[in-house]
Parts: structure tokens; sequence; C-alpha cells
């Protein structure tokens, strides 16, 4: 029906008659003409109807907003005056003498010339999309699976479907569950991820394998989580963790390049510990200039016991936070963040303004300036590289406290103080502990339990669980992590040793993980791999912060859909088929 | 850790050094050398080891079939004797002199080398899919969908993601229901299409989209469906259904060329009408030479109540169906045939045999013949064509009946007979009814009911609903549907019209259609589309009829899997987050 799109008409189509296809995007009439800004998906242009050509401009009048509708024109150069460079069709105007109205349309519950709540975004989601930054959100997304669907091919890696019915899978998070009808009583699970699956496609000697693939976890949802959401995932055999990675991060940068223009450049590797020390998390957004420094063993002896208690703790920490220019913050402003790292678990926030670096002691002003020497406020300026008019914060308490805790307030300061360098930092954070303490005495995976340790048997695994480390790496971009993976174990006696390290019974294992087990006895290849969160890819290549901008139809916070109205009420037939009862009492 | 892949080893590489990693495939020990056929996912290569290695050749007799091994040695030309050239590697041979046992193998449940039971290869699955044929599915099934994503980005296409949690859709088949947490007693639906999503998105201006997405039914499995099941999903704006066909037939012909080099050639357009009326059926396989011939109008007259009280119903019909050299069939198996067709509602199967065609009623043997004239006998001869040696079935009944037994019949017979030419025929169906009776008093939508009828209006539509037709169309290949879609409607008024036929209360239409039924409203284009079935066209492409041997890790027929044994019993916890409890009591 049409012979071009709207947004693909240039200059090099003057003296064209054109036939196009789409909606009517905003409406003047100036001069006696008729002016149409026409859009589609590729984008908008100026078209006018002219009472020369009477059944056209007739027609034209009953044009409003939104109506769908089809013209046949003539393409003219703009004159000089009415060029507008920030068009892409700006040079050129569409002179129509044919128009057919293919649909009208009522006003809009949607007005598209200011700032809709998103519920009623959500609600009208259809006519939402159809605004262009909306419609080109979604076209880079669609870019970026094309894009990383070729490489992926090109390398070798064979796109394998695994089921979405079912079983309980261990990633931790609360499964959705499907009720059965012919096994009544019975449930399936929703994929928390193919995990299992890709391992077991390993086993099975295909070597490489991706899908993009929706995965689902039943949490409660922040702002940039969703209830169903999609994973580039990938798995390889018989390569090491560097082969990965190096191949992971070349389809990163490709796609950065692809999508944006950018080159990454070459990722840093940074270990698990190191990103703890210096940034107190381990996502650190390098761009922030902010670094944490270590200050414990300069204040084991002083007689201040929030700073002596920690440092002389191995579970404590004591760190400083320089903050460039900081001096001017106001003491309402400090006890501002004091509250901040106070959610994190902090009892406090001390801190000292550098007034005059070169004066030590003198030069300070701080509330735990009494309790230091000349000598230690020197050390501390110096390992800071404190200069005048910084501040610096300081953090003292368990080890974790003082990570969360200033990590945060690092992020928080770079935000409030505009800090954040506008650029890309990609890096890798590698060799995260194996297991973290669950706070009743015992330990839980870190990342999965099908984790490899680094240089670890399974003897000395179980015997030190909390010394060993996985070979396990996340990619982090500006403070994100899109990526996340590591060697799996592919030694049934290591796999035993983990389960009984986090707690799994023997019968417990048999249940859940009995065919896992079962493959390891024949042959397992060596595997490794890793998986990407495509929403969060995306949200970092289209430049929202909003999940829901880079899905067509998303869920709510509460997890629903506010267009279809989804979830909704099942009839009892359709209950007693499936041989399930609501708890809920009609009245609520 | 690998310099080639085992099945990539050619004459190229004779005396290079290579290294391969994979599996034992076989082990045969002659002439006091180790023979392995090592394996990988692109093939099988032979490896041999020879005392003069000592090393290699001690390691190398601890092998057994499925270990996973790691081997280094030098490519060299087999001798002439040995060259075997139904291997891809069958002209050369690797000399190793390095092993290295990457993982034992305990004896195998599976037997690669005899059938195995279908139960014992969906529970070792990851064992099953390590059989060559296996591979070679799985690996033409990503062939198929990477070429089919090249071609829809190709031609403009975006892929945008649709919800697996929704809302229950009206496809017509039963939904997998998922208990919301968050809206306790209210449930999602996983989608048994993406529907009107798509339609949504075409309101959205997206002009084109895909997906190859999962789509679930909760209906009781036959040997070729699965609760899952993978559609390639297309919509598009501003195009006819002329132009649809097209570049879908473009896409599978060129689907076809570049899996198997066929080339289908032009498909030929069929409507229903003329697919019932010559093959009994909407999807006629074309490669079976026999067709159904109506004689209704030579046997109103006749003394033989079974063809003449069809002949005179307007919803009778009388058909035959020549048989090429059936005239062998004994009496036995023609009572087995009418038993055949006793299936479909048949209540006999009349007969005639052609001895000598040119002599009219004198040449033929029936038991219906004495009901017969010369002219009668003589005019059906010459409308089926029918040769000497040829049996006729006769079919006299309800239009619905005829077909579906001679049809079927028309089936059986080309198996049983070997009548199915080796070869590929394509064809669209179109012109679909709009709605079939549903035995009540009511009709239902034959497609789905967003399918736009042709050339009414909705008055009309509402007058005569059964006079109407779709603009749907099927694409069939050898007598499998391996796509549909159809032009949508896209009015309101249309859309209402169409509901109400099908006795949706207005009530029901808010509740269940009101977000479609409010997009209708905003100047909606005009759409169609189609989906194919994944599962069935890589069925057709690799030559099998399990489709199960065309995923990775299928269901049972009971919609079990066998390997992860899901679904299985969800813990009272989780049931009591989703406010949900089973009916199935524990003893059962």
């Amino acid at each position: 029906m049409r012979s071009i799109y709207c947004g693909q008409v240039t200059s090099s189509n003057v003296e064209q008659t054109v036939t196009l296809c789409g909606w009517v995007h905003r409406r003047r009439d100036l001069g006696g003409l008729i002016f149409i800004d026409m859009r589609d998906r590729e984008g908008i242009v100026q078209v006018f109807f002219d009472p020369d050509k009477p059944e056209a401009f007739a027609l034209a009048s009953e044009l409003r907003n939104e109506f769908c509708i089809r013209v046949t024109g003539v393409v003219r150069a703009r004159p000089e005056s009415q060029i507008n460079k920030d068009m892409a069709t700006g040079e050129i105007e569409v002179f129509a003498h044919g128009l057919e109205i293919i649909n009208r349309a009522e006003p809009l519950p949607l007005d598209f010339n200011q700032t809709n709540t998103e519920e009623q975004r959500l609600k009208y989601r259809y006519l939402d999309l159809r605004r262009p930054e909306m419609a080109a959100s979604l076209k880079t997304r669609a870019r970026i699976t094309s894009f990383v669907r070729r490489y992926m091919d090109e390398h070798g890696f064979l796109d394998i479907e695994t089921p979405m019915l079912t079983k309980a899978t261990p990633e931790g998070a609360r499964d959705y569950l499907v009720p059965s009808r012919v096994h009544k009583g019975k449930f399936y699970a929703l994929p928390q991820s193919p995990q299992l699956f890709k391992q077991l496609l390993m086993m099975s000697g295909f070597d490489r394998y991706y899908q993009i693939v929706k995965c689902f976890r039943d949490e409660d949802l922040r702002a940039d989580r969703q209830p169903e959401f999609t994973q580039i995932d990938v798995e390889t055999s018989f390569l090491n963790a560097e082969q990965v990675r190096e191949l992971m991060e070349n389809l990163i940068r490709g796609l950065w390049q692809n999508t944006i223009g950018v080159d990454l450049g070459q990722f840093p590797i940074m270990t698990f510990d190191e990103a703890m020390r210096r940034y107190g998390s381990d996502k650190p957004d390098l761009r922030n200039p902010m670094e944490m420094v270590d200050v414990a063993d300069l204040l084991k002896e002083v007689a201040f016991a929030v700073f002596a208690g920690p440092a002389n703790d191995p579970k404590g920490r004591v760190a400083a936070l320089r903050v460039p220019s900081g001096a001017q913050l106001s003491r309402k402003q400090i006890d501002e963040y004091t509250q901040f790292v106070a959610i994190y678990g902090a009892k406090g926030l001390a801190w000292m303004k550098v007034n005059q670096a070169a004066n030590g002691l003198e030069g300070v002003q701080s509330p735990v300036a009494k309790f230091l020497t000349d000598d230690i406020v020197r050390e501390i300026l110096a390992r800071t590289g404190a200069q005048d008019g910084d501040i610096i914060f300081f953090g003292a308490d368990s080890k974790k406290v003082v990570c969360d805790a200033i990590g945060a307030l690092r992020l928080k300061l770079a935000r409030d103080l505009d800090l954040v360098e506008n650029c890309w930092k990609p890096l890798w954070v590698v060799d995260f502990p194996m297991f973290e303490e669950d706070g009743e005495g015992g330990v839980t995976a870190m990342h999965h339990p099908f984790t490899a340790p680094k240089d670890f048997t399974p003897a000395q695994l179980e015997a030190d669980p909390l010394a060993a480390y996985a070979n396990a790496y996340d990619m982090v971009i500006n403070g994100y992590e899109v990526g996340g993976g590591s060697v799996r174990i592919h030694r049934g006696d290591m796999q035993q040793a983990v389960f009984r390290t986090i707690g799994i019974s023997e019968a417990d294992q048999k249940e859940k993980f009995g065919f896992l087990l079962d493959a390891l006895k024949f042959g397992t290849p060596p595997h490794a791999g890793l998986a990407f969160g495509l929403d969060r890819l995306t949200m970092l290549l289209t430049g929202t912060d909003n999940i829901r901008d880079v899905i067509a139809f998303p869920k709510t916070t509460a997890a629903a859909c506010l267009m279809t109205d989804a979830p909704s009420f099942a009839n009892q037939q359709q209950l007693s088929e499936l041989a399930i009862q609501t708890t809920v009492k009609a009245d609520e």
C-alpha cells in the first residue's frame, strides 16, 4: 500500500510521487494550507494539503491526531527558510494530491506532548508504543538481539531451546509454579534460568550453545526487575574462563560498536577482593573517581573505640573515602549522609574536612580529630590523596557493613555532587568466594552450586569452604552487572562435595539433582558459560533506567499487566480440572 | 583445548599435528593397535594408538565407550584399501602420540548400537543427544531458526518479545495457569499464541513484527503434539493477503533451498472448498495421486437409499475415489477398510472393481451394481478416469462424514499401496469458512475470532454467518499444515459483530477483550499475519514423524519429563504463599 516509509523520504526523492501509510502525528493549519506531520515506524515527514486539490483538501480537514491514513503526493524541496536540520526528512515535504482515511481515531487518553503517568502509559501501552522514543527503544532492542545472534552464529554457537515447563530450579529465588492437569497434585516450575539444561547440552556434546530465553523469578520487584526477563544464555565446552571471557568481551565490544558506535576498549579484570576493598561493591562503577582506602592499621591504638574496635577485629574494617571538594558539605548534608549509611547498618559516619592538607592535624576539621595524632592524620591524607577543600568520610564496622555503607555512600555522593564521568567503564570482576555464611552457622553458594572452585580439591573444599574461591566472573558496565558466569563443576565427586557443603542431604541431592549426578558419570566435558541480562544491556544502550522502557508489554512492580488486566480470576471448572483451589475467601 | 573438530579433519590436514577433544564412540583392537572412533559434534574421526608410543598406548588401553578424551596426533592418509567413502573423514586417520583422559564413563544405560526404548532415551536424554542422528537434528533446527531470523531481518521485520505471563487467551484450547503470589486468588495464563499482542504491535505502528516464541496448550497430547511448542510468529501492516503469502512463500522456499537444497517451486493456491471436494481435507497431501470425484448428480434416482438419500440432501455428498490397481484388494482387506472408515462415521463402504472399463456395467464387479444402469457406470468410470484393474470406493453420507471418511481412506490407501510420490508438494489453502456450526445451534470461529471476512459487511456477517468466507490462508506441505494466518479485523464494528455472532456477551467482550476493542478506536492499520510451527517444519526437513526427535528436552505424551521428573510435588509453604491448595488427597 506504500511506496516508502515516511521517515525515509529525503532530498533524493524530490519530484518523485510517493505513497505513504501512517498516522497523523500533528496537524497545523497555516496560511490556508493544512500541514500534517505524518508518522510511521521509521520517522516523521511533513505533508501538506492545498485547496487547489479540493478533494484531498476537504478530506484533510477532517484529520485529527492518530488517524491512520494513506497519502499520495509529490516530494518537494522545502524553501530554505523552512529547512529543519533536526529532522531526517527536514529538507523536504510532500505535496499531497491523494488522501485516504484508513481508520479514524477517537481523542487519545494519552497526550504525546506531555508526560503521562506510567499507569496511563501501561494501560494504553499500544498507544504509548507509538511514541517515537518507545518505538526507537524497541527497534534498538531488536537490533541488539539480531547482532548477538549473528555473532553467536558466526562463532559456532547453536541456538537450542530448553523447556519452559520444567522442574523447580535451584537458583534460590521463588519459582512460578504451573499446576499439572494430567499429574494432579503436581506442578511444573517456570525456569529461573536454563542452567542445568545448558550443562546437560554440554554433556551431550553440543560444544557451544546459546539461547535468548525468557526466565522467571517470583520475587518482590524492584524498579529494575520484572517477573519475566530475558537472558542471553551461553555455554561452551573445552574452553577455560579466559577464553570464555574473551569471546564474550568481543561480543559486547562489537555490540556497543554496532549499536551506538562506541569502542569499549579492553576490559580490565579485577578480583572480587580488590573490588570490595576499593569500591565496597562487586559491581563497581569505575566512572566514579572515588575509592575507599584502608586505614585500620593506623588506628589500632587510638583511644576511640569506634575506630579501634574494628581496626583490631579480623572481621572488621576501617576505610576512608575522600570526596573531592567535599568540604563544602554542610552539617545538615553530613547528617543526611549519616542517616543514609544507617540503612546499610552503619552506626555513624565520621568525617574530616581538609582545610590545609600540608598542616596535618592542624589543617583538618573533624569531630574525631581529638583522637588522632598528627602522624596519623598526615598518613590518612597521604593515602587518600586528599587536597585542600576535600572531605574524608570514615567507615568503621564489620567488613560487610563498611563495604555496604561506604560503597553505597560512594555512589550517592557521586550522583549528588555530579562526579560521575560521562563515559563507558566496563570491567570483569573475577575470583568470587565460593561460599558465604548464611547467618545460621552454615554456608550457601555465592553464585550457584554448579560453579567450580579454583584450585581446590573436594576434600580441601569441605575442610575450609570459606577459603575457597570460585572460578566465576561477572561483566560489569558502569556499575551494572550485565552478565555473569563461571566454569562449571564437571566431576561428580566435586559436585557432591559442594552439595554437602551447603547442607543438601543425600536424599535431597538424589531427588532434586539425581539426573545431574547421573549425567556426571558418563564422560562430562569441562565446560563454562555465562548469561547476560538482555533487558539490562538494552537499558544501558538506550540510556534509560526504567526497565519498562525496553519491554513492549511489561508488568508493574506489583507484577500486573494494566493493559490486559492479568493476572485474573480463573473459573471453577478450570481449577477443578487442575485439582487445585484457591484459599482466598470469596469476599476478600 | 582443541585445534579442530573431529568431524572436520580431512585430507587437507595430512601431516599436520592436530589436537582433538571429544568422546570415544567405539574402540577396536586390531593387529596390536588400538583404533578409536572419536566423536564430537561435527562428526567422527578414526584415531589409532601404536605401542611405539608406549605412554599414550598404555592409557588408550583403558579407554571405554563415551570416555571424554583429548588426543594429539598427526593426520595421515589412510591406505587405499581402508578408505571409507561413507565418512567425511574417511580418507584420513590420526596417529595419536598424546592422550589425556578428561573424564571417564561408566557403562552406558543406553546402547547406541541398537534401538533403545523411547522411555530410556528420554530418561537419559543427555546421552541420547550424543547420538549423531539426534545431534544432526538439533543442528538442523538451529540452522532453520538462523535462516528464518536472517530472512526476517533482511525484510524489515522487528523481533519483539511478548509476555509469557499473560491473560487467558482465546484460541480455545485449555490454558496453562500460573497462580499469582501477589494477587492471591488470581492466575496468569501461559500464551497459546501471541495473537493479540502482535495485533497490538501493529496498532502501535511497528509495521513488521516477528518472533520465534514458545506457546503452550494444555491438551491431551497426540504423538505429534507437545504441551509447549515453538511458533514462528509474523504480523504485518498495510499488506494484503497475497503480499503476506508471497513474503512467507519466499521464506519457506529459501528455507528448503538452504537446508536440504530443494526448490519447492511456486506454491499452487487452492480454496478450502476445492480441497474438501477433491481431497476431503483442508491440508491435502498432493503427493497422493488419488482424488475424490462427486457423483451425487448421477445417483439421485437410483433405488438404493444409501446413495439416493445423500444424493438428494443439500447437506449430503456422494463421492467416488478411484484406487489405481486396487482391484487386487481382497474381500478381507476391503472389510478392514470398511471398519477403518467407520471410525469417521461412515456406515459402510461401497466399492466397484473395474475389470473391463470399456464394457460399462458388464465390466465391473460390485455389490451395488444391481442398483446402477450402464449409463451411470460408464459416467462414473469416465469421471474417475478408471482403468482396468482399479477399484472405486464410494462415500455417501453427510458432506462432513464423506470428507472425513474418504479423505482418511485416501491417505491410508496411499500408504498401504505405496502410492505416495517421493517429492515435495506445497500449496496454499485459502478462503476458509468464517464459522462452523458448533452442534448446539450456534457457530464458532473456524480460525480465531480476529480473522477478517472476505467482502462482507458486519450486517451481512450477522445475517448469514455460515455464508461468510474468511480472508485466511494455510500453508500445507505434503499433507501437513506447517503454517496458517489471516488478514485481521481492523475495525471495532466488525470485531463486535464477530463476537456477537459466536455468542460472546457484551459483558464478556468487555472483560476478556476490552483492551482490544479500546485499541480498535485509535486508528488501527489494516494488518495481516501468519504463524508457522517450527517443530513441524523441522520434522519435515529432518524427515522424522516423531516430534520428540526435533526437541532437545521434550515431554512424553503424558506431558512429563522423564529426565528431571517434572512435574513434581510442591511443598506446602510454596502453595501457601500462592494461596492455593491441591484437592488431591495425600494417599492418592
